[in-house]
């Protein structure tokens, strides 16, 4: 992990590139599994898993009953550390729940917003190295509490008892198909998995290509999620075993994460990299992070001013601010996904269980995109009732753009009914 | 327009098809264009619009003070039309500004979710057959109440005065670049034109399909926004007249425009066919409302429950309920982009002056996407901050997800925490 000098404003783009991605081979192979989907359903479902992941399950849907005592094989310290994340995840999302908004704009004119749930949603919940039973709190508790009416989920065949636990808690059907297979399926529908209306999820890069190959055809996603992403800002008073820590817990994802540390502390950043190639020794997953810290930076900055305002040029996913005046730093954040005040903030506490959702943005399309919130898992259509009164007050107005717009049509669906005093009552008898 | 007799629900998919969108020609089109902007800038731009609307500017931005400048061209009538227009949109939009949300979650953990402005984004206003200076408000009012620092623009050269007066009442730069390509140019940036973080404006074919294969690569947009839609559920109440003529004002929008009239009233249907027939001929636009209305249709329902039960399906982008229980019914529609209450609330009132929002998601998007709201000028960012106590509390709960998710790392920034009894005021002296 290279250590960096003080940045010109200018360099911001070169230096802070992140890992390339996605490559032509691939988004050719999963357009060829989405057409393959589309034409055959559960038959293509069947033929790719057997060849991505080596099995083809006889039953696509996981049975209920197996989900329900799955919960059997699960020790309760770890029924107990979910349990407290799901009370703290749900309290934080259902303060998020929007309202319903209404205006009466101008007399007899009357409109509204109402935001009401997404009817039916898919869940993306990856397999691979382990069992992402976070991933399983993160989306359906706000599908629930959005109100879906109906909430599926797929995961690549082999999921653990954990996992299927964890879906057990909710009202879901399962479904044991991974990869772009799964989003093509959930996007699509077959015989077996129901077409959904939105999609969620993380995933790996095959995943991620399925998803935005689908979005450029119509389908709703949470967002474009790929390889995690964690900017430290440290000052002096940061303590670098725990600076150390945050980011080799991100750099232990995949070999594609990137962590950043930005300090104006020669000494912080010197004994947090010192301190990180300690604790990386100790690792399980080592040899995954130091691959990531082939691209992280350290990098040495003018002030704290110039650390956010690098901050706001990357737009990390997850942004800790390891330094003493932290709340007031918090406030003047603009660009990122989650952000992780004070030095007993670690950045797990938000993949996990302080509330916060864990799907966020990277990439930096943190500039434009938002991570999962209630209100993902919803959508709003507004309403407009107009009195006599109010059209006749306002007819004029709705004339005069239509005729500029050159559209008749418009302005004589209000003339027609200026031109008859109807009998509200019963106009059908005008 | 033919008129159907009940439908079966097996019989919905078949029957409200819509008229089929795009050709792979102009998509292999639309991803040159993509390429030439990326690639060349400005030179792209100009030579694009020479080779497809005929003109290159010598200077891609309109100059402020020609926008300042264009309301002297610009009636009084008119400016008055825009001005109750924009007050009614404004005072809806501003109502829509999302509350920023702070929960303990338990105790010492806090957890807020922030609602920002997106910082930079582009707005995409039609040229073509007229001046859409509605669009200009629809998009402009929300972004300025959302707070956008840099609003941009891009509309067609040979933008009329009334367009020009309208970009002129806000804060944004103006560019005369229309199509494919100025989406490319406010998604990619090229020496004139600033990229922006998300984009947002309808448009035609090649507009779309450039905003959908450029969402591909992870760039944020509004929504797809297609041709526009309509249905209308009458009952026995509505006026025959009033019918036609809000059918016809989104027939005259274009060519593949899509109207729908259910109806549980024979007579109704009969009539509002009749009308149909009288008000088209009047209409300048009456070729291009032919042409929508050959796949437009006219379906008799069993009762109000199967308007219902038809629109839920179809997910109409306008839905107008000219029922006499119109405010019960509308609480139960759940896939729509606006809704149109009662006898006097025309469609088109929502398309410029009620103060409802124009910009809606069409072909069946209602169902997973929203219409423009000032909430999608904006992102929202969580917060986290946990004391040394919530740290105590809550580390359980994280180490043991954490190895159950076999990522030692996320555990240790816990562990490494509640190792150490911090002097909280110092930590970096550890």
């Amino acid at each position: 992990m290279p250590v960096l000098p003080e940045l010109a404003a200018g360099d911001y783009d070169r230096i802070l590139r992140r890992p390339g991605a996605g490559d032509e081979g691939m988004e050719q192979r999963v357009r060829t599994i989405i057409r393959e989907v589309a034409d055959e359903g559960d038959v293509a479902l069947r033929r790719l898993s057997l060849e991505l992941d080596g099995v083809a399950p006889d039953q696509l849907e996981v049975p209920p009953d197996v989900l329900r005592k799955a919960g059997e094989a699960v020790g309760n310290d770890l029924k107990g550390a979910i349990s407290t994340a799901a009370s703290n995840i749900r309290r934080f999302h259902e303060a998020q729940l929007p309202d319903d908004v209404s205006v009466e704009t101008m007399p007899g004119v009357k409109c509204s917003i109402r935001y009401l749930a997404i009817e039916r949603v898919g869940l993306y919940i990856p397999g691979g190295s382990a069992p992402l039973l976070s991933t399983v709190l993160m989306t359906a508790i706000p599908a629930t509490l959005a109100g879906c009416s109906q909430i599926i989920a797929c995961t690549p065949p082999g999921a653990p008892p954990e996992l299927l636990h964890a879906f057990g808690l909710f009202n879901i059907r399962v479904f044991q198909v991974g990869g772009a297979q799964a989003i093509a399926a959930m996007a699509l529908g077959t015989e077996s998995i129901p077409r959904v209306d939105k999609v969620f999820g993380p995933g790996n890069a095959w995943v991620t290509a399925a998803k935005m190959q689908l979005a450029a055809r119509g389908l709703a996603i949470d967002m474009p999620a790929g390889p995690s992403e964690l900017m430290v800002i440290a000052d002096s008073s940061a303590s670098p075993a725990f600076v150390a820590a945050d980011l080799l817990s991100q750099a232990e994802h995949g070999p594609d994460s990137q962590v950043i540390l930005l300090s104006d502390s020669m000494p912080v950043i010197e004994k947090s990299l010192e301190a990180l190639r300690t604790q990386l020794e100790a690792l399980p997953r080592r040899d995954t992070a130091r691959r990531a810290l082939e691209h992280g930076l350290a990098i040495r900055v003018r002030d704290m001013e110039q650390a956010l305002e690098i901050s706001r040029h990357y737009g990390p996913e997850h942004l800790v601010l390891a330094v003493r005046e932290a709340g007031s730093m918090a406030e003047r954040v603009t660009n990122a996904g989650s952000v992780f005040l004070g030095h007993h903030t670690p950045e797990s506490a938000g993949d996990y269980a302080s509330g916060t959702n864990h799907t966020l943005p990277t990439g930096g399309a943190t500039r434009g995109w938002s991570g999962i919130t209630t209100a993902s898992f919803m959508k709003s259509i507004t309403f407009q009732e107009i009195a006599r009164e109010g059209l006749i007050a306002l007819g004029p107005a709705i004339v005069g753009l239509a005729r500029a717009e050159q559209l008749e049509g418009h302005a004589q669906a209000v003339l027609q009914r200026l031109a008859k005093t109807v009998n509200t009552d019963k106009p059908g008898k005008q």
